[in-house]
């Protein structure tokens, strides 16, 4: 059986999703399709909209065949660790090819700009590390270093486009493999990333998350399956965002030691006392980050400091996590990504968890991640009850 | 100028308070009536049932003249530790005399009960620590110890009722000051301490708080000008109880470091992990203690752990922070409160402190506090914003 891979956050699964896992399928000619996933927290320092579990169902009911999870020390971190992250989770699992979306939709642009990137590498660290000594944001001083060093002979890939940024982070990981796997990119359909408008029948995933806050109408946007899962988790009244975990953010902000507060991986010298004077004078999660937000420290990376602060994650257990990727753990599988478990389990050389406990080595991130993300203060105490217990009881989700 | 003084918590003021502010004006024949009142958590591990500033309000409003905080090192303490930062705060200010409510109501049993265990004071430590070891609790060990040393003799005083054990620990504080105060004792009129039933007029703070949480009339109880400031808390809906820091208390502990639990104040070696499972698999603040408890652990205890955990109070902090009871900060005062203050100001060898600032010297402990009990998840945006205000730019009420 012949496997391709794809890196989802699935936050929450939309149409292009849906044309994103049958294009790979129809390009790779593969007989199953790996998805890893981001877990509770999500790549731009956020929780996800819907808890894992839920969005593994969706995804399996989708085309999907296997669901793993991109462990927290790799989903809440810039491109580079996250494409990292993913794409060795992949190659643990033999998958032969992957495949991305793109706002370039063609794969030679990545492999070529990937290659002349490599040759330039220490050039482009010394002018990256210069412009941030000089204010800049990391991937503003990405862009000007790369402007500098390329101005004559310019790369043939839009290095501004974040899903081109993460492509090109992922052919440079798998570059980086003993056994590469082959690389496959489709074009992006309908709006960009950020974008929060929608178009015919395909939204990004942020237009969505803000219509469903909004209670408006997106059933457009969603394939069947994945409407009836949003309709469940509005009936609770639980679309997770910040907001939800804004009152534990502060209080933690509120009572922690400063000296604690520079402990927490990603929280710079410096930062702490803007930090909790913000907290104190902050009654939202929105005034909170537009107080704190300066030039240097972008939205996305304050959300990833708070996203740590949140799960109280030491600069010393991200260290060691990131070291450890030598496991892979499943949230979800149907009859076809069974038989191919069944198939590679010999093979493959790092352990497969499918039931956690407390103590599992591993994941201890993950799990301590998914118990903040379920200690959310306004749900119900069933639903806190229930998604506590599945992080430690429940096998893999069959379909 | 001649005070008086008197240890409260005020929670809520009702008219047994009355009757004891009265009383100790009459038996002391002083002009000013001192009361060190508890601010945001109180002696026995809970948060006050409303904010301080409104408790000085109900204690102006019923005859007492100065308003000034015991802090929370001494006053989320057993009895002994909250009486010693009592007394040294009323000796601070001056008082000639102090006054407490009794189950006895005469002063000669204390007096002699005193003396006569602070001569045996080794012996008695020796059984204390022995009958702990055997698992009993610290209140159940010190009454073993007891009927073993004065078996033959027993003590005029009955140590198993809380108001005498407070007096006690009183006169031993007062013993021990260069120049003791003249200590008066009155009888407690009504039911118990601990008693939920009410009689007449007067019925036991945790009764009418009993009262107050199952939406129960309360008006027989307390003075006019406390029912008001009630109501208007009740109106905003927010009587401070443990279930509503329970949120807070659950997450702390699911995302808690183990290590860094043992390092809270009063965090026992062992302890941490019973403490942390508890949490996982509780619902509730009441479900959660009762999985915790146990013969060794009283509940009063438990809560008092439970508190520093809250509130994030290391061994270390209240180390410090014992040491140094160099300082008294006012709450409120009427006119005649102002004009005593006048008067014993150079007198005075410690700072008078009347605004806070972050950073004030000595009062981390308190703020941090403060800030915890504001930091309710259920409260409204503006309240919050108020009671943090209040911490930092309010000078003491003015009656």
């Amino acid at each position: 059986m012949n496997a391709a891979g794809i890196v989802v956050e699935y936050n929450p699964f939309h149409n292009g999703h849906l044309y994103h896992v049958n294009e790979t399928r129809r390009q790779s000619n593969a007989d199953v399709i790996i998805a890893v996933m981001s877990g509770s927290f999500l790549q731009r320092g956020e929780p996800a909209l819907v808890d894992k579990w839920t969005r593994t169902k969706m995804a399996l009911h989708n085309g999907v065949d296997i669901v793993v999870e991109l462990p927290y020390a790799f989903s809440t971190q810039k491109a580079e660790i996250f494409a990292s992250g993913a794409i060795q989770i992949l190659h643990h699992l033999k998958c032969q090819s992957f495949c991305f979306g793109s706002e370039t939709g063609r794969i030679e642009p990545f492999t070529i700009s990937a290659d002349r990137l490599n040759e330039k590498k220490q050039a482009l660290d010394e002018w990256v590390h210069l412009f941030m000594k000089k204010g800049s944001s990391y991937p503003v001083s990405q862009t000007l270093a790369r402007e500098k060093i390329f101005s004559d002979d310019p790369l043939p890939l839009d290095l501004s486009k974040p899903n081109n940024i993460l492509g090109f982070h992922y052919l440079t990981a798998n570059n980086a493999l003993p056994n590469p796997m082959k690389p496959m990119t489709i074009l992006r359909k309908g709006p960009g990333y950020h974008d929060q408008k929608a178009s015919g029948h395909i939204a990004s995933a942020t237009a969505i998350r803000k219509l469903l806050f909004d209670h408006k109408e997106v059933d457009d946007f969603l394939p069947d399956s994945v409407r009836s899962f949003l309709m469940e988790q509005q009936d609770i009244g639980l679309l997770h965002s910040w907001d939800l975990y804004w009152p534990l953010l502060r209080y933690r902000l509120l009572s922690i030691h400063p000296n604690d507060l520079e402990t927490i991986y990603e929280i710079e010298e410096g930062i702490g006392p803007r930090i909790m004077n913000a907290a104190l004078k902050s009654g939202s999660f929105q005034s909170f980050m537009e107080q704190v937000k300066t030039k240097r420290y972008t939205w996305t990376r304050l959300q990833r400091m708070m996203t740590h602060v949140l799960t109280n994650t030491t600069k010393q257990e991200m260290q060691t996590a990131l070291k450890n990727l030598s496991f892979v753990r499943l949230l979800g599988m149907n009859g076809n990504g069974r038989s191919y478990i069944r198939l590679i389990k010999n093979e493959i050389t790092v352990p497969l968890i499918s039931r956690t406990a407390a103590g599992t080595p591993f994941l201890e991130l993950d799990i301590k991640a998914s118990r903040v993300y379920a200690s959310a203060p306004s749900a119900p105490a069933h639903y806190t009850e229930r998604l506590l217990n599945h992080e430690f009881s429940a096998p893999p989700i069959l379909f």
